[in-house]
């Protein structure tokens, strides 16, 4: 299954004093857009929770973010976001692009992530994707 | 001329270990909204300034914020703005509400702003808005 | 008994493409210094919140705040904020004073908080602020 | 020369509802603890650029991080970062380890830098970093 795309205006306050997004701003809009993506094909991390009260989300264990042409306030970004594709032990990866208005590349970065579970002793553990899940997020 | 409404989803980094959205978040999202709402009507502050470099954009000069009704991460919150009226000198209010899916009021709040020009001195000043700019924000 | 102070430094991402601070950090700095003030009065919310579950801190029902001199990064803000003092009903109100190095006033502020419980049916409730809290607080 | 330590507390709007910072603060202090680190060098990037109007200061290129342990409202992190050292063409390499106050690793990131400056064409460019800078930096 392909991916999942959105696209948002930069604004005022996402940017610094070089008149261009602050880079951490990315690393949030890869967390917020995993969200997105995840609620468009019907994973739901509200109501999985309230299901399941031991599910604890997907806990981001690495994240990585490389710079390549300034964005700027007024800017429409185009954010692109790969299916999640296995990773080592039970984790996924996740590969974000950020496209300016032509086409060019301002940022891409990688999320590392869990599916994390509360273990009878209370500790948060890595455990497989669900596979309905799996199918969803393609 | 009626005023402006958007819907936004609360993301996970907007909310706090309490569960609901931390306070200066809206206050943020009224800056946000400020911006999307002008660009709806054709007021584009980039194109502005590039046209006009003494143009200063539209800054905060107060600021105020009730907090009505917590709102949750996966809520949908539909914020809307009404038109500028004028105020103090040439400062201008705009009032924003933020509303649950019920309706229900989760936090209003009011913006005062001025409209920027840097005067021959080097100094930031009030100017009356633009009677063409005021126009399209009704 | 008087107030608190505590000095801070204005970092690059603070501030917004007319190299000044973005107005939403002054809310945040305000929350940050309240729990700095309690903290240096030996008022822990995490322990509070740990001896007595119920407890839910000091929410924040209304905030405003007045830019009156443009912050910049490398400044370095002193923050006052005045003793809590009591407000309609259970909430109590803080002042707060950002000044830059002259002196001068970059922002002040108010919060209305309550002390916060939840009753026995799930809701949130203000409760009278603790006399040893009270005391504490000055 | 040895590297710089600071110490903060983290505070309430940087956690999430799971109780825990939310993971992009940690790139965020990255940038902030980078400031702290110069200035307590003598290497200030506001005089610098005041001094230098074509210098651009140390923009981001690359950055990573990986998650080890949570960290809470209320704990005190230590941040500490490695001297800079030389990475590929110009750009040099920051190591910034987080510690929890059993002096367990909460995060550990890095970021690539370069110091740039504005050519002859406008464009930004990567240049060596003069050496006096160098030595401050260790």
């Amino acid at each position: 299954m392909s991916g999942f795309t959105r696209q948002f205006l930069v604004h005022w306050n996402d940017c610094d004093p070089a008149g261009i997004v602050f880079h951490a701003n990315f690393i949030r809009w890869m967390d917020e857009g995993f969200t997105d993506f995840s609620r468009s094909r019907g994973v739901d991390f509200v109501a999985l929770q309230r299901a399941e009260p031991d599910f604890r989300g997907a806990p981001l264990v690495d994240v990585r973010c490389a710079f390549r042409a300034p964005a700027r306030f007024g800017d429409v970004l185009t954010h692109a976001i790969d299916p999640p594709r296995p990773g080592e032990g039970r984790a996924f990866h996740l590969i974000h692009r950020f496209l300016l208005v032509d086409g060019s590349l301002a940022a891409e970065g990688e999320q590392v992530r869990i599916w994390g579970r509360t273990g009878p002793d209370g500790v948060l553990r890595a455990v497989p994707m669900p596979a309905d899940i799996a199918a969803k997020l393609g």
